[in-house]
C-alpha cells in the first residue's frame, strides 16, 4: 500500500559559481498519484548521485535539458514498482531510470529498464549503469589502451575513476590511481587492485608521476581537470591518450564567467612533442553500443573481477547532503542514497 | 672562386624568457675551408626562419639537439655548391639542408638534398621543404579533413598556415584564416583563395568566429595558442579535430617558468561536449611518408594550384632581423633572407 503524501525535493535556487548549500534545495510534501496508460508508480530505494546534476540545477545547456527553479531535482535512481499500468513492468520488479528526488514517483514505462536481481540492486546506479558505461566506453573506446601501458587515473576514487582503474587491470595496464587522502589510495591498491595510488594532497604531485611512471603515461583518464591535469600532461608518453572525461576542479564556477574557471592546462602543448592525443566524450555518444558494454561489464562483475566501491547514505531527507559530498571529495566510489522500502508517512 | 674569408653567426646569449635582442648574435668571421672527402663547400643563397630556432637558442631539449654559446646559429638554407669531394653533388649544384648562418659552410654529403631546378629555388625552404611537409602532415594525417568542413587556421599568413589553408581549400573545405592586420587578411583571401580572413586584432574574436562558423569550426589548425586557441576552441563542432601545430605565443616565455606561460585553453573542456580531438604532432613523426608529401605539394605548386607566400629580406648581416620579424608578427609567409651569388668579401 502506498503512503498518500509523499515527498520530493525540488531546485530552490541555482548554485551558479558556488558552491553548493542547504538552500538550493526545498523538500515538498505531495500526494501520491495513480500511474495513467502506459505508466508506473514507483517506490525509490536508492538514488545515485553525479557531478553533473549541479550543471543541471546551473541550467547549463550542454549536459542536459533545461531544468527551472521550482522544478523537481532531476536523478537517477532504483525502485520497486508499487502500481502500473504498464504491459512491460508488473507490480514487485526492481527498475532504474530517472525517478529523480522523490519517493513514489509516476514514470512512463519507456524510461525505465529492468535491474538484475541476481546482484545487488545498487550496481545499476554505479558499475552496471551510467558510470560503469562511461568508465568502458571513455578507457576502451576512446583512451584505447594497450596490453603494458601505463594508465593513470585522476579522481580514481571517485564512481567512475575506481572502475576505469579496474577496467585497466583487465586490459593488462600498469595501473596508477591519483586521489585525495591515504584512506582512498589504501581502498585502491587493497580492494581494487591498482599498482599504485599517488594521494595528491600532500603535492609534489609531479615527482610522484617521475616516480611511478618512468616511461611516461600512455593513458591518461582525467575526471579533475586543474592543476592535476596539468601536472599529468607533463608527463605523457609519446603516443599518449589523453581522455577528459570530468573536471571536478570546475564545477564551482560559473559557466558564465571564463574568470571563474580554474586555468587551463599551460601543459597542452606538450601533445606536440609527443603526439598525443586529448578526447572528450559523453557517455550517450556510445549509445549504438550500450548493450556490448552492459553484458561485459555484468561479465565482470558476476566473476568477482569487478566490483564496485560505494559510499551509501541512509535517509530521504539527506539527498542534498549526499550531492554536495561528491564536491568535497567526501565521497568513496560511487555515492549512494538508501531509502526504506516500506512506506513513508511523508511531510512531517 | 671563394672568398679567403667568410662570415657566421654565432649564439652569443640565450633568449630565455625574453624577446630575442641584438645582442643574443655576434657576427664572426672565419677562414673558408676545404672540404674533406664525402664533404661539399656550399655558397648559402638562402636561408629561410622558423620559430623553433629560438627555441635552438634556449636549448630546449623537446626540440631539437643540444646549442651551446658561441656555437653557430643553425639554420636551414639553399645553396649553391663551389667545392665538391663529394660523388653525389657537382659543383654549381643547388642544395638543401642545414647550412647554419653561415656564408660558406662545408657540409657533409648526406645532409643535403637537391633542390628543383624548373622551380623557385626558395620554394625548398617553404611549401617544398620542412614548411609544406609540416602543413601536409598536420593538415591531411592529423587534422583528417573532409571536403565540406569548416577549416579554421590561426597564424594564417604565417609560413605553416598559409600553406594549410591552401591545403585546406584542395581538400574541399571552406577555410578561414585568422592572422593579425587587414594587409595579410587582404592575402588570404586575394592571393591565396581563403574563404574569408578574420584580423584578430580589432578583438571580438568570438563573435566573428559564430558569425563566420555558424555550424562550428570541424578542423582547427593551431599555429597560435593562447588567446585565440581559447576563443576557437569555444567554437569545434561535434567530432571536431583540433591539431596543434605551433604556439608563437609562448616563445618568449622560459620554458623550465610555467608562470610565464600564457594560461593554458579554459575551453578545452568542450572536448567532453564535441567528442573534439586535440592532438599534436613534429614532421619528423611522418618521416616515412616525406617522399609522397613532396610528391604531391610538388605537383600542386607546379601546377599553380599551391603558391608560396614569402617575405624575403636581403643581406647577410639581416639574419639575426629575419628571425625577430617571425616574433613581433611582421612576416607574410615564409620569412627568408636572399644571400648574392657572388663571394663576398667577408668582415667587415
Amino acid at each position: 500500500m502506498s503512503a498518500a503524501v509523499q515527498r520530493r525535493w525540488v531546485i530552490a535556487d541555482r548554485p551558479l559559481g558556488r558552491e553548493l548549500r542547504d538552500a538550493d534545495f526545498r523538500l515538498e510534501t505531495l500526494p501520491v498519484v495513480e500511474p495513467g496508460e502506459g505508466e508506473v508508480r514507483v517506490r525509490t530505494l536508492w538514488l545515485g548521485f553525479d557531478p553533473s546534476q549541479k550543471g543541471f540545477m546551473e541550467n547549463v545547456a550542454s549536459y542536459a535539458a533545461a531544468t527551472s527553479v521550482g522544478a523537481a531535482m532531476p536523478g537517477t535512481g532504483v525502485g520497486r514498482i508499487v502500481a502500473s499500468r504498464s504491459r512491460r513492468f508488473e507490480v514487485g520488479a526492481l527498475v532504474v531510470g530517472e525517478l529523480g528526488w522523490q519517493e513514489e514517483p509516476v514514470v512512463a514505462e519507456d524510461k525505465l529498464a529492468p535491474v538484475r536481481t541476481d546482484l545487488p540492486a545498487s550496481l545499476a546506479l554505479g558499475a552496471l549503469g551510467m558510470t560503469g558505461r562511461t568508465a568502458y566506453f571513455g578507457l576502451l573506446h576512446v583512451g584505447q589502451p594497450r596490453a603494458g601501458d601505463t594508465l593513470v587515473v585522476t579522481g580514481a576514487a571517485g564512481a567512475v575513476g575506481s572502475v576505469v582503474g579496474q577496467l585497466g587491470k583487465l586490459a593488462g595496464c600498469r595501473v596508477i590511481g591519483i586521489a585525495g587522502g591515504a584512506q582512498k589510495c589504501a581502498r585502491l591498491t587493497g580492494e581494487l587492485g591498482f599498482d599504485a595510488a599517488i594521494d595528491y594532497k600532500p603535492g609534489k604531485l609531479r615527482a610522484r608521476l617521475r616516480e611511478h611512471c618512468p616511461n611516461g603515461i600512455d593513458v591518461l583518464f582525467d575526471n579533475v581537470g586543474g592543476a592535476t591535469l596539468n601536472d599529468c600532461l607533463g608527463r605523457v608518453a609519446t603516443g599518449a591518450r589523453v581522455v577528459i572525461c570530468g573536471g571536478i576542479s570546475r564545477y564551482n564556477a560559473d559557466p558564465r564567467k571564463p574568470e571563474q574557471l580554474p586555468p587551463g592546462p599551460q601543459n597542452y602543448f606538450n601533445v606536440v612533442f609527443t603526439r598525443a592525443t586529448i578526447t572528450g566524450f559523453l557517455v550517450h555518444h556510445f549509445a549504438e553500443h550500450y548493450a556490448t558494454a552492459d553484458r561485459r561489464l555484468g561479465e565482470w562483475v558476476a566473476a568477482g573481477r569487478l566490483r564496485q566501491l560505494e559510499d551509501v547514505l541512509e535517509g530521504f531527507e539527506n539527498a542534498p547532503r549526499a550531492l554536495m559530498r561528491i564536491f568535497s571529495g567526501e565521497n568513496q566510489g560511487k555515492q549512494l542514497l538508501r531509502l526504506p522500502e516500506a512506506a513513508s508517512p511523508g511531510g512531517d
